[in-house]
């Protein structure tokens, strides 16, 4: 089918490609002249301008979003006036869910359907196809379930789940109506939030991999320092460009987030071109504060969202209330660094 | 080759299948009588007593001990006496690699090796292989390869990971020498405690996506509830079943657990046959011993096993003394469950 | 000086009895005729509706609002009619600050100032008098300063903080004027969060007091539980009772929550009355919100919110979801409760 | 009574000084010779050597060691060649309770009793007296006594907790016979973990205050940070010198850590002498590892113990961990410190 794509970055360019690859007819702007260039290579047909993409699609229109979340209210804004009642708009990006309801409410009183689909895949998707979440009316996603499934993985090689032979759906295939406006978001903003939990665990682990060796180092001793009591447990000095390999070979913890971390390790074993400043971009954040709504206890996602501030240095005031405590009541003097 | 395996539960059995089916000659003792006979069915050969076994092993003997951690040092003790120096006692099962070490340098004195294996695959092993860490002596590592060899799952389809090729090694083939005496177990521990930290974030996410209809249901206004802000945010009805199985394909979050997950949840979208008391087995507790020692932090993998231990009913006195407090500074009166 | 204080519950009827010791004029009024019958025997002028409370009252008036925080805005509707330019409205109650700084900001609109007052003191504020954290304008704050005087505790036989001799204002009294509009309400909110992190960390301490008798009890050895390595290690009976007296007696964990807490363990050392659902009231979740929009690390104060949550049982499908992946990875099977 | 005391720093000096002062006889040992003379010019009878020491006390001897916790077994080495049955060592420092233990059984051997004393009290104990948690034999203990009474607190100014006069014994007077050996420093273990907590969960809500401003910051709207959906909820710059002030009169969360913060922030608003490396040591590491063996969840003790990890850069392996997995799935490059 014909849709429009707005927002050609990192994922967006490659979702085009991966329609037009699959047959569909890609409309695409930019900010950037270039971008929309690059894609024109590809394929797809260049539009100068959001009143000139809106000339050039069939009615009625789709127009799928794919710019930052803080753009999206911005781009809407900007498009609405050369939309028309029955066209669908789709934010492919990570907004929250709650703009959603909004913004499907707003663009309802003019006839415009709002879609929003939580897109999971990275810079991998082109190659592996996009997991989709999708959240708004039956009717619009119906009519949008061509180009869905193009940008889908489908079922490729990945073994069935025994018993989903009985169910229908598309989920198998990777993409999924998940409820009304913003379910879409909800579900992707979970994705993130177990995201971030996972990514934590594996770090964590193989940060007690990498230190197990510490019984190999001098410790001095003074009252401020716990001294190792058994040195000789903690002698070992693990490689953990084969360990993560091992694991993802029949073990337990097997994922696409080992595979990845075991290809990092492969690259570069001490990680040494990262400096372990975390960022965090909203979803997991929004989780937090959707279960604490749900009362849901979610310390394991909380913590790894914390861990992430923390490595950027978020917790210096607070670790200095810590030290002026110890010294008022302790006459403790910090120790350096070192 | 020839290996002896002593322990016949759902892992000990299988691992013996395995490695008959692989061409090697099997000889198993249990405990229970039936359980041998059933694996002599299976073509392993049959022993009726350790001094049996011992005496049927060709010279230098290799034992492959299958039983609950607790009964290691027992199962040695008896087991020793039959054997010389030279033979290897390989452990397999799930001990804390403090003991390892300890029980290596017991057996040293008699010219026993000691090789610890941690096996990670479960229930499925037999099919797919099992991933195992090894540590011990490089010697007796080596000896052991074709058992090894067997018991893992080997390449199979599994991507390689790019710039692999240029590696040497048996990571690849899901098993590992990780190190000396106990950095099999160790690499376990923490494999484990890793599994911990993914399983609660999948819970913990699934759980938010559960109660994201939370809107719907009635609060009273009092002054011990908060009520929710906006509860027309909180009106989704996932379909969670739906909803592992399309994160299974293409997203980020894709792992061997999300698929068993998947699979529960088609045979159960409710898991209604499940109370929710969570068991934790050793590895979990002992990685974060381990990482206190090192310093390293690890609130993921901490919290994760204080869900489990609460899971069970143990925190139910400090939620008491929670409680307490709360009457005693604000004549807070408990509410009822509801 | 002249107040009207409508609801008089626990908090507000105290507030009124205090102020009015204090050489105050107390109006009041509560949808409930029995309680402001009780507050005129203790010297409070009756009112029968808010147009009456208004009428009574010299202007510019003074409101002060001790009501549930979801009835505040309803309060504030009905009450505004009777009001008029120059008068005061003081929410002395829990309300999210975020609705502080609308009200104010409708309120305005009238001419009508607004306060925010959070109040610490529990039902012990009567006698010690109460803790207050005020928010709001300058010149409205500074005309309530002698009703604030009076509910504060004042200097009292509290240790002067060294330096303080050198400072001004009203803090050492035990009120203050924090900041603008939900000023108040954001300290206190904090206030809050702080105390659920203190009285988790109690608790938690508490506990591993009370169950350091393990090594005495039983355990059986199967597979799915770690047995206790050293059994003799935990042979404590320990006296909670009196250990958190002791503690009350020049450590450095001495507070006013351990003095409830050994109160509470006089009267009841096993805590028999309570089941421990511990309820959370909005202001616990509100500070790990504005942590989170802040990106500040709040991991303790969030894991004690966690355990409220969890002690009410909500943890309950996200434990089913681990008891299922343990048995279709390794066909572990629930342990009953015993 | 007569007592030795070996160990002069900052606590050992100093509870000398409170012993003379209550009309003991003590005799001061040190490496330093300085700290004995120190003492010596304070009232204390001076020693050169253990052997000096013995010779000097009179049978049953009773010897006091504030050395470090490193230092502990070598200095009882030392020393028991000079003692003999009857005679008592107590360790008043911050030993591992299954040090005592052993120590303890080591030491019956000879007939010698061994008094585990956990100490809380620092710098301040000198004037307000030393909260002591005793364990060992019921005689031993009772031997002591006029040491304990002299060097605890004593009921002073501190209100009587409800309920206590009906009960008997010395918690009220700031020392505690816990239980047997090891059961000292046990509870003074647990005490220390709680402080951990408590000390986190202050630290964490100045430092939410601390942020209440980022509002008024700029912030850049790009794919990898999540904007603050509304800066004018955060445009409070708090006065935290003051807000911990206020939070010592009548409120729930007065403590003694709260007294010593605000003269903190009295003396240094910014904190800026403090570098925010907090060490740990030893207890409330040793805190978690109990509560795991006894299965007691506590999130609130651990995280606040990760947290001081983290603040001396024991994440960063992890955290590179993160940011290269980011890198790989998603082409994050990491933002600069900024």
């Amino acid at each position: 089918m014909q849709l429009a794509i707005i927002g050609l970055g990192r994922m967006g360019g490659n979702m085009a490609r991966r329609l037009i690859k699959g047959g569909h007819e890609c409309l695409v702007f930019d900010r950037s002249p270039k971008a929309v260039q690059d894609l024109t290579r590809d394929g797809a047909v260049e539009t100068t301008s959001l009143a000139d993409l809106a000339s050039k699609l069939n009615k009625p229109r789709a127009v799928w979003l794919m710019v930052p979340a803080a753009a999206v209210d911005e781009t809407i804004a900007d498009l609405v006036p050369h939309l028309e009642s029955g066209d669908i708009i789709i934010d492919g990006g990570n907004s929250y869910y709650v703009d959603d309801i909004r913004r499907a409410d707003e663009l309802a009183s003019r006839g415009i359907d709002y879609v929003d689909v939580g897109t999971s895949g990275g810079v991998w998707g082109l190659e592996r196809g996009y997991c989709m979440m999708i959240g708004g009316p039956q009717e619009a996603v119906r009519r949008l379930d061509p180009v869905f499934k193009t940008l889908a993985p489908g079922r490729g090689e990945i073994s069935r789940t025994p018993g989903r032979e009985k169910l229908d759906g598309t989920a198998e295939l990777g993409y999924l109506h998940c409820g009304p406006h913003g379910a879409g978001h909800f579900v992707k903003m979970v994705h993130n939030g177990i995201e971030y939990g996972i990514m934590a665990a594996y770090a964590e682990g193989l940060d007690v991999l990498q230190q197990a060796n510490v019984g190999k180092r001098q410790h001095a001793v003074d009252a401020e320092t716990s001294p190792l009591r058994d040195p000789k447990l903690y002698q070992y000095d693990f490689n953990l460009r084969d360990v993560a390999e091992v694991w993802r070979r029949g073990s337990v913890i097997a994922s696409w987030l080992l595979d990845l971390t075991a290809a990092a390790l492969v690259q570069d074993q001490g990680l040494s071109k990262f400096a372990g400043r975390v960022s965090d971009s909203g979803e997991g954040r929004w989780t937090i504060k959707a279960a604490i709504d749900e009362a849901v206890p979610v310390p394991v996602l909380s913590t790894a969202l914390y861990e992430r501030f923390s490595s950027r240095g978020e917790a210096e005031f607070q670790d200095k209330v810590l030290s002026a405590m110890r010294f008022h009541f302790g006459g403790h003097v910090e120790k350096r660094a070192g």
